[in-house]
Parts: C-alpha cells; sequence; structure tokens
C-alpha cells in the first residue's frame, strides 16, 4: 500500500510532465515529423500511454482497448505484439487528434490509477515502473524531436523564447584515475533497464578524464582549421558521412555574414563560444578529441570516474534553459547538460538476457552498430539517469544534447 | 465598374469556396502531407493567398507583405520570385498555425477587395483574374492531396462520411467522328491558360471515342486476368513502374478476404463495379485499353469530340457525392467525373509563348515528361474546365481522378 | 535468287563492320559497362547474333542452340522470348569470353549464311533485314558506349588515337519553309522500321531551320553567361536534373587550368571552337535555343526540311574522324554529324501497330517519356539513316553524339 | 643479409601466390567487379604493386614511378597519398591490360629484389614485410570477390571445376574454459598488424565454446523452421537486413526443384548438409546461435581459447579445395576453413595508435561499424593468420568464407 501510493504520486508526476512538455505546442506542432527517427510529439503522447494500456491494463482483462486501431497505430517496434504503423509516416495521422490523444492519456489514467489503488501484482508493479521510466526517456524524445521539426522552418520558431544566458567555463583540465579491475553495471538494487547489467568486472588501465566538456571556441578552433576538410583526423564512416552530407558544422550551427548562431528551443542565439557544444554525431566527437590530442573515454572510464559523483545537481529537464551551458560549477559534471559519446560500442555485457516477453524487445535488439553514451542532458527527467545508465545512438545521430566529454591515457 | 463587380463577386465565390473546401478538416488534418508531390491543406490556403499578394498587392506598391517570411514558406515553384521552402517539407510548417493562416487570408481579402473597389489596371484584372483560375485548381489538389493524406491512416477516416450511392452505367458504345483538318485550341475568347493556345490546325484521322468511361468492374477483369504480371499489355516503362512498385490494383482498391474495397473521400466503401474505375496511372490506362483492343484518344480526338458537349451538367466538385460515379446520364459525358488520360504528350502547341513575367513560369516550363488530361473530374470546380482545357501530369501518377476513356481508329 | 545474293552480300559487310569496330578493342575494353544504359562492345558482339539464332535460325528447326545459356544472357529486353540477365550486369559476364563470343559470331553466320544460299522464306528474308538494320543500330551504340566506359578511366584512353581536324563553320543562317498540310513517315518503299509509319499528315505553320548545328563556341557563350545557373532558360526538368547533377558543360567538357578540352573517340582533344557542340542533353539542347532566342524543331519539320536533301555526303562510322566536325560544306547538312534533338516526344504515329511476334517489342512499348532525334551522326553506319528515321532517347540522355539545330517560327 | 634473404625468398614466394591464384582466370575475369566492396583480380595484383612502389621504392629516390597515371589508378584508400579511383568504378578500367599490370608486378619486383639484395633500412625491412602481409590480404580477397563476380553470370562458371568432397562432422560439443583476468593482444614478438596490440588484460567469466562450426544442415533446420521471417531471432538492424533484402539463405544457396545447391569456387554444388555453413552474414550468424540456444564468442573468448592450438593444420589457400568441409579432424578446428564471426566491435585496445604516416591508415580509420572475426579461412594464406588476429567486416558483409562458432555461457 506504501509502494501502491508512492508508486501513483510517480505515475501522476511523469504522466503529468509529459502533459507539461507538450503544453507550449499547438495541434500543428505536435503533428509534424521531420525524419523517420523523430516522432511527432502527439504520438509521443499517445505511444506512452499505449505502453501502460497494452503491458498492464490490457493483460488484467477487465476492459477492451480505448480504440481498437490504437495498438495498431501506436505500437513502436514490438514484433511480438503486432504489425503497426511505418515508423516514417507516423507525422500522417491526422487523426486521432491532439485532443483525441489527451482524452486517450485521461482515460488509461484513470484506468491505471485504480489499478494501482485496487493493488498490482509485482510484475504489474514492475510493468508500471517500467512504463514510466520509459516515459521519461519519449520525454527526452520529445523535446528534441521537436526541436528538430521546428528546425526546418525558416521562421525559425521557438518552443519557448528566452534569451541566451551566458556561459564562464573553467580552464580545461583533467582528473586522473587509476587503472585495475573495477565493477561495472547496475548490481540490481533499485531500478535499473536490462540493458545496464548484470554487474561484472572489467580491467581498465589508468586513465584522464576532462573536468568539463569541449566549448563552442573549442570546437569553432577545429572547424575554422578546416577539420572538416582534412580526412586525417576522421574515422572512414565519419568522413565518408560528413563528405556525403557536405557537413562543416554541428547541426543547428548557422552562420550569417560572418557570425555564428544556433537554433535552439529558445530560438536562434547567437552562438555562445562558452557553452559546452552539442549536437554533434560521434564521428564529430572523435575527430574533434583526436584533433585536440586526446580521445572520448570508454563508457566503463566514465562509469568509474562517475561512481560517487553528484547526480542530482546536473542540469536536467527541469530547468528553464533547456540548452547545454556552463553557468555554474555543477554544469561541468559528468552528469546533465549533455550525453557524452563514448568510445564504446552498444553490447550486451557478460551473461547479459533480456527480459522475459515483449518488453524484452525493449534494449538487446539494438545491440548493434550503436554507440554508448553516458550521463543525461538538459533534456533527460530529473532523476532518469544513473551512473550505470547506457544511452545508445548510431554513430551518425545529431540531434540529440550530445556532447564531448575527452579522455586520455594516463 | 460592372467588370470590378463582377470580379467581386467571382473573387468573393472562389476565395469563399477554398475555405468552404477546408472546413470539414481539423488543423492537424490541415498539416500534414503524404508524398512530395501533394501539399498540406494549409499550404493550399496560404499559397493561393501569397499568389494574390505577390502578384497583384505588393507591385501596387501600397503595403509590405503581411509577413516577411512568408515570400519564401509559400512560393511554389516560381524562380524568378526567389527561394523558397524544400517541396517535400511543406508538411513540416506547423508555424504559421491554421488560425495564421486565416488570418492571413483574411487580411489578403481585405485588401484585395478594396483594391478591386478602387479599379484595377488591365494588367491587374487579368492577374487577379488567372489568380481565381489558379485557386481552383490548388482546390482540386486540396481534395486530391487530402485524400492521399487520409489514406495513409489505418483508421481510414473520412473527410465527409456518405454511403456508396449506386452506379448504372450503359452498356459500352462509341461515337463515330470524321477526320480531317480541324482546329484546336483556344481561340481567346474569355479566360483560357497560356498552354490552350494558340489556336492552330492539326489533321486527324477518322476516329471514335468511348461514350462511356471504363468501369471498375471492367477494370477488375484485366485485374484478374493477371493483367499485371503480363508484359505484352504494357508500355516499358509502365511494366517498369508495376514490377518496381508490386502494383496489382488502381490506388485505394484493396481486398479483404477475397472482397474489393476502394478508400473514397466518403471512407472506404465497398468497390462499386457499376463505378468508373479511378486513381489510375496513364500507364495503367494505356495498359487496360491495349487489352480491351482499344487505345486511349490523342488530345485532339478528345477535343474534337468535346466540341458542343455540354459541359454544365458534368460531374463536378459541388455535388454532395466526391467521388466519380453513372448515377446518371449525364456522368457518362466527356465533361467532369474523371479526367480523361489521353496518348498526348504535354507540349506547346505551335508559336506558343509563355506569359510575360514569373506567371509565365506557370504553364510552359513543365512541358516535358508529362502527359494531357482532358475533360475534368469530381473534385474540379463547377466551371473551370473547356474543351481546350489540357491538365498534364506524369504519366505516374496515381492520386488525381484519373479515368480511362477509350479510343478507335475508325 | 538475285535477291539472296544481294542479302548475303549485306549480312557479310554489316557483320564485318561490327567486328572490325571491336578490333582495336582489348578483350578487357570489351568486357567493361559503364553504366546501365550501356553495354559491353562483348555483349554487343553476341546480341547482334543472338538475334539472328533467336528469330531467324532457330525458328527453322535445323539446330540447337550453339549454347543453352546464351539466351539468357544476351537477349535484351524481349519479354516474349524469355527471362534474361539483369541489364545493369551485362559488364559482369567475364564468360563466355571475347574469343567463345567471336567463335558465336562464327558459328551463326555459317549456318545463316548457309540458309540464304538455301533460300529464305519471305518472314525470314524480313527478319535477316530487321537483324541486320538492328546490328547497325548497336554498331552506333558500341562506339557510344565504349567511349562512355573509356572515359571513366583517368588515363583517357583513345578508341584510336588521332589528332584534331579544324572545323570551319558558315555563319549561322536559316532556311525558310513554308507551312501546310504535309506527308510524313515511310511509304512502304524499302525498309524502315515500324516506328517510322503509317505515312500520314500533319499540318505545319511556316518555320525555318539553322544551316548548321549550334558550335562549341556558341555554346560556350551560354555556359559563361551562366546559363547553368540561371532557371528561366530551362525546362523544370531539366533544372531539376543539372542542380541535382552539378551540371555545368556538355558530358566529356573538361576544363584544366582555364582552357576546355573535350575527351573523344580519339583521346582529350582541346575543345574546338568551331566543332559542334555535341554530347548534350534534351535539356541543354532545348536551354540553349530559348537562350538563343529560338527553339528546337518538330520532328516534321526536321522531316520535312530533310526531304530531297543528301543523305549519302553526311559524315557517319565509315570515316576517319569518329567526332562531329564542320570542315566542310556537307558537315553542316541535316544528315550526319550528331542527332538534332527535337521538341517532339516519342510516341506513335496514327494508326500505328508494332510489327507481329516479338519483334512487336522493338520499337513500340518504349513510346513514353523519350524524345524523338533526327539524322544520324558519326556513330551511325553509313546507309543507315534516312529522312523518315526516328531516334529516340530520354531527354536526360548525353552520351550519344547529340546535336543542336535550332529552328524559328517564320 | 640473413634478413635480406629471407626476405627476398618471402617476398618470392608471397609475390608469386599471387600470380598463381590469379593463373586460372582470363584477362576479362580480371576485370570484372560485382560490387563496390569487391575489386577486380586485376586491381588487386596491381594495387599490391603499388604498395611496394608507394611505400618502399619511391621514397628511396632511386626512380620514377613507372607509370604517372598508376598512383590514382591504384591506391585503395590513402587519403595522405592523393586522390584517386572511385571505388565503385574499379571495375571500369580496362587500362592498363592484364599483361601490361603483370608487366608492372615483374618492373617492381625487379627493382625491390634489388633493393633488397642492396640492403634495406630497418624501416623499408618493415615496410616490405607489411606490404607482404598486406598482399596476402588480397590473395583472400582476390579469391573471395572472383567468387562474388562469377556469381552473377548465369552460367555459373567455376574458379576451377572440382568434384565435391564429402564432409563428416562430429557430434556438436563444448569445451569449457575458467574465467579471471587474462591476457590477450600481441605481444610484438614478429610481425602483427598495428591493431593487434597492445597486449592487454581483459576479465572474462567462465565460458564454453563449440568444437566445430555450425554445418549446412543444422543451419538448414533454422531456414526451415521459418528462421529468416521470424524477427524473435533477430537483432533489429539484421531483421531489417534481411526483409530488405528478402534474404531467406545463405548468400550461394540456391534451391532448384527443391534441392539445395551451393555456388562454390568450383562450381555449382548439391549442399553437403554435414559441411560447415558459410557466407553469412554477422547477422544471420548470430540469430541462428540465438535460434540454437547459444550465443557467439566474444573475440576474447575465442582467442583465449586459441591460445595454444594448432594453427598450422589448419584448412588454407595452399588447399586442392577452396571451399569450407570437415573431411578430417583438423577442419573442426579454430584456424582455417571458415572465419568465426564473433560478438565484439571492431575498437582499438586501450593505448591503441595507429603506425605513423600513411601506412597508419591501414587500419585504425575502419574502427566504427563493423565486427571482429577470428582464425582465418579456406582462402587465407598458410602461415597468414594468428591467434591474435582480427579480421573486420560489417556486419551485413556476406562474401567472405564467414562460419558460425558457438558459444555459451559455462
Amino acid at each position: 500500500m506504501g509502494a501502491g501510493s508512492s508508486l501513483l504520486a510517480r505515475y501522476d508526476d511523469v504522466r503529468g510532465a509529459t502533459r507539461a512538455l507538450a503544453a507550449p505546442l499547438s495541434p500543428e506542432d505536435c503533428q509534424i515529423q521531420s525524419m523517420p527517427d523523430a516522432s511527432p510529439t502527439k504520438w509521443h503522447l499517445a505511444h506512452t500511454t499505449w505502453f501502460f494500456e497494452t503491458f498492464v491494463l490490457l493483460p488484467r482483462g477487465d476492459d477492451a482497448p480505448f480504440h481498437p486501431g490504437y495498438g495498431y497505430l501506436f505500437n513502436s517496434y514490438y514484433e511480438t505484439v503486432g504489425p503497426r504503423q511505418v515508423r516514417a509516416e507516423r507525422g500522417l495521422l491526422s487523426r486521432p487528434s491532439l485532443d483525441e490523444v489527451l482524452a486517450y492519456r485521461a482515460h488509461v489514467d484513470e484506468k491505471l490509477r485504480a489499478a494501482i489503488a485496487q493493488g498490482l501484482t509485482d510484475r504489474e508493479h514492475e510493468l508500471v515502473t517500467l512504463g514510466l521510466h520509459h516515459e521519461q526517456q519519449h520525454q527526452e524524445l520529445l523535446l528534441t524531436d521537436v526541436k528538430h521539426a521546428l528546425s526546418k522552418n525558416a521562421l525559425q520558431p521557438a518552443y519557448k523564447p528566452l534569451a541566451r544566458p551566458t556561459s564562464k567555463p573553467r580552464p580545461l583540465g583533467y582528473t586522473q584515475f587509476d587503472g585495475g579491475l573495477i565493477d561495472v553495471g547496475h548490481d540490481g538494487a533499485g531500478f535499473a533497464f536490462d540493458n545496464e547489467g548484470p554487474r561484472h568486472r572489467v580491467h581498465i588501465e589508468p586513465f584522464a578524464i576532462a573536468d568539463r566538456p569541449v566549448t563552442c571556441g573549442e570546437y569553432l578552433a577545429f572547424v575554422e582549421a578546416a577539420g572538416y576538410q582534412d580526412p586525417v583526423h576522421w574515422l572512414s564512416d565519419g568522413w565518408a558521412f560528413v563528405q556525403d552530407r557536405k557537413l562543416h558544422a554541428p547541426l543547428y550551427w548557422e552562420q550569417r555574414d560572418g557570425a555564428w548562431f544556433e537554433f535552439t528551443l529558445h530560438g536562434l542565439w547567437p552562438l555562445d563560444m562558452d557553452a559546452p557544444v552539442t549536437h554533434v554525431s560521434h564521428y564529430e566527437a572523435d575527430a574533434y578529441a583526436r584533433f585536440a590530442g586526446a580521445r572520448l573515454p570508454t563508457e566503463f572510464e566514465w562509469e568509474h570516474a562517475a561512481q560517487g559523483a553528484d547526480i542530482v545537481k546536473g542540469r536536467y529537464a527541469d530547468r528553464e534553459v533547456l540548452h547545454p551551458v556552463l553557468t555554474g560549477e555543477q554544469d561541468a559534471g559528468l552528469f546533465g547538460n549533455g550525453w557524452a559519446w563514448t568510445q564504446s560500442a552498444y553490447l550486451g555485457y557478460p551473461r547479459f538476457a533480456p527480459a522475459p516477453g515483449a518488453v524484452g524487445e525493449y534494449n538487446g535488439k539494438f545491440m548493434s552498430g550503436q554507440m554508448v553514451l553516458r550521463g543525461g542532458s538538459v533534456a533527460t527527467p530529473p532523476g532518469h539517469v544513473r551512473a550505470t545508465y547506457r544511452n545508445f545512438f548510431a554513430p551518425s545521430a545529431r540531434w540529440q544534447f550530445t556532447t564531448i566529454r575527452m579522455a586520455k591515457d594516463a
């Protein structure tokens, strides 16, 4: 019952936070999908609701689905559950309307609150908990996806207008760590995604990790040194990537009459040379680090360095400013502000086994072709990340709040 | 003054008709774009308005544009006027909102009505007239584009729900025409697009033209005779087209448990074997005609046959049923119901010269790679088509209300 | 018997000419295919042989095929005959070797000579005649295809090394023609492809046609006037074409240190400003003509002007120089040197019917999406073209010896 | 001097082996390139020669290049060295001819033999050694590339005709290994590629590895159990891969009238159910292992198991049969026969640094998006692989002699 009431409070918090993120957006804003990797806000609102309905409510057998067609429309990638809307065409679903999707949310919320009040089995409790963490991941995607969509509009509309704050970074330094046999991965206390475990031992060499992310000014030096034109800095795939797409700067950077600007959730800002560079691909992060005489950390170096760091103080999605900045000491830490690309491929840990059932499709099947990111960002809900948390994206992905945290051999 | 007041009445009619077509649609419906060839309803509403503002109001010098960014967003393809939104990304413009676009319409309407009241130059009068015919073309596209967009939704939503009426076709017959030297093209009396002239002479051979369009039942015989699997019926490009896209029936036909259905603006209907087959490409129309021992007419055969036909009685967009049917005698005529694919490539007539200025981009530059269609459809506004009217689409286009009108050598 | 001996002589001539064209090439040269539209020399040698074997020898029933697998490998596009090698992968057929293909040719030649000696039916005589004209078409393709293939080699190897001759064009003038009702198309006397008939009447307006093709110097003025950067000159499809492919000059033109060169079958030549511009797409020919205040002729204007012109004197593939030049008076005529793009789409003439059987696939099924060219080129075998001869290619095609012959309204 | 004479002998051996591999092929066979990832035999012959000329001979300053254009044609991917032939168009280089390339080889061999006789610097000695290992890698590619090219020919020609031997596999068993802290990577004694080091410690868990590769019969059970139709077995990328390409069996498997065949370097063989399955992608290997209740080994598990295994006895490219078989006990070992896909991404080892200069492009820049394979194959030259040897390919690659070696947690 204590568990139930605390779960209920958490349920209300998380579900309310999603609605709050959508609140500044019009029905039209909630409709648009600017690339296959991104989803419309409305779809995020519906899909996260479908998750609870499909994995918790319907198996209880009390009710029919809210709408017989929603299972098809709002399943993301659960092959086990059935066929679904083509991913690249989520933006074509003008029906149900935003209002209807909000009604769907209200309906499922009411049912789920009742179920919690009634008492859940342990498995249901686990699935609701998983659903809430799942919804928090979609909160982050909602912000990064709508940013990408709004960026396609020549009017450069803001999600929420706000003036640019001024960053004040410390000089770049490195923190040393000894090598040796360390334990990594989640130990099972409290919630974690299946891909964070099992906890196991890895051997690492002595290393050092930067005490803040790379800034826009530092990255601009790479741009101005023709870093995007010289293959010597790049992985072969990265070189092909920037050549094919004719890239010459991070996503959302734009030069007008010689001055650099950056499109943000708060509108077009003059580029702040002292703020962290963000929206770079793994390829760009890797190339910059090589250019700067450093390298990216492995995910285990990062995790080792993050043990004991203050997670709570990081800059997350509860702040007014939804963009990485370095306005205070805590902004330089390993948590929050921007995800750090690591040099680790996203693979299963020793003895990793996907969760049973359809939710086993959550993580394991993506363990191919992606790189691990660590630490959370300014779009991550507070309380969501952990030292063992493994985010993952294709090395070409640029629309997340990715940043560059350098490392060195000690 | 008579001209002014009649123009004003016509202006109000046409502009009001566009708004009326959008009225059943939500802001979300008006947002979506399902393929590069189609545009969102909201974009049609704005672009047709931009046309009047750009070509009539702004050259008068009275005012600044309603919004400095709209020229970029709502220019369609006028290279002379300036750069513009990428065509395939019109559906990403969540801003301006539908309400803002309607305000833009109201603003331009007010200004243009004032200008008409004040008196227009002859050139302005011509341009307003052109703008109204232009807007009528977009009314047709609005319907075909939104139909395509709604069809992408597994819920198969209706633009306007309506039950299927029952067609009663006459037996297929042919009307004979003598050959000889005939005059074709517009003679300059009343409005016509530049591509309809100059009027000129062509020599044709005796021919016969079908007295009604091909029905779904007739076309289904082709489908069931494995017509889509036998290259002998097809143009080489057409065969490649149906093979690449794995086509086996007209667009919007769907077979469920052995029964055929058709997605329409009124929802999913059981296929009416007696209604005209529609939404076929030129390739399919050509292949069917060959299969049936006939051929498509040339555009001049069609035009010759249409001289003197009753244009007004045709089935246009003012009817309740927005789908081709054969419920009355006039539905079988050459005008309305569905556009007839011809076997004529869309090319300029002898001594054709595009109109001067940016509006010269209206027709002439598209005279490559397209086929001529004649006669108008159930989505064409009443009063819009003429015997000399030349519609044109790529031979692969299927989302217009295209039909098959067969012809034969006499 | 007279027919037989004259057919035999012609057979030996044409077949020998193909081998002679391949003679300067190594087995490796004969192997390569540089794009799906082009074929390897070895494939041309085999396919033209397969044509005689398949359509003449095998139906006689005397013999089995030379090799059971060749039907699959060397069928081009005859759906009626059976499945075949993917067109884009003809260059992967290292087996049979060049020597084996030459042995195949010798075998079929022996059998066919015997059949001719023995006496052919009328139908067989027709098919052998068709096969010889077919082979002549492949002779032209052999040259244009190998030119394209060799051009992909940075060593810029020559088919046959030769120094550049110097052109001396006359000043550009126009010849006037009256309009009226004229007869066009082949009248059935002597060989013609099915697409050249039936002879029929068309009405044309008075016009004038240029008395020589456009020169490289004239075309360079278009290039230097930023003609490739200004959409005002271009058809919409043409503008998209040059933008997408980043074109700025004809195929095979190359600028080195400010000087222009042209890759030819004789190696890299300095561009001769006085020679005809060649290897332009229909889009470029059309854009240039518009830039120059003229237009392309229709195919019927061209045919009308060509009635009575001296076909024999034209510059064809029997010359030493396999590149368009203007070294003598006859080089300026309508025949030979380079194919003239017309503004006519390639469509069937009134009452056109494809030939019966598989050879009916020869022409008719390509009557979509292509433009007509007239007059022959320096790669056309002598004796192959006629005033009624209709060549056809996609408007984007640039690897044929295409030229620009301008026309005007009179 | 001892070093010199032994290097010379090795040089002659390796260079001669390449020529011997090309000996059964015609000039046409040596010309063809069937996909961008593969290269023509002639190109392999030239590129390996260019390597010695560019990195050893030219820096000595004695001579000009054999041909000024070859640097452009035969550079593979060394950005530092200069621009080069587009990779996908290597098959278009009919010039130089095969004979000219063999002359190039003879020329460089003569010069290099003279240089060895004269005495090399240590660095030159290293580079010659690297060049020989490099050439051995191309020997393997020569075989796999020409196999792929020949497979595109419907005649299904053999590289060397040979009848199918009969495999006799042992029952599948597993060998157990303890976990713990182990040393992996090359220790610097003798030649190794830079990517094999530095030697370092990794911690592994107890595991078991299969005592032979998976057979065709075992894999066919997966095929027949609709393994390619059920997403539950597949990584998400793998599922997309097999869906997009409509795969349903390993590359080169073909079903005719219900019976399975396999295209090999020796022609089309009936599938031997007892031979190792080969030419599977990483995705297929991973899916099969999951289907079979096992998994792929990590590269360190494999390396640990391979310590002390008999490398020499493996089945390499010096055997008559160039296809994986299980005809003797040693064929079941970890070395030779077929490369084992591991579940390890190809990444740099701790403190890995690429070799200095252009040869530093050899390995490091490919450390993205690829998976590690271990053990060598029937196309690997004898003496080429080591326990620490890391081969790497994209997870979609199927044209190498890849096999499935399963592992399990102990």
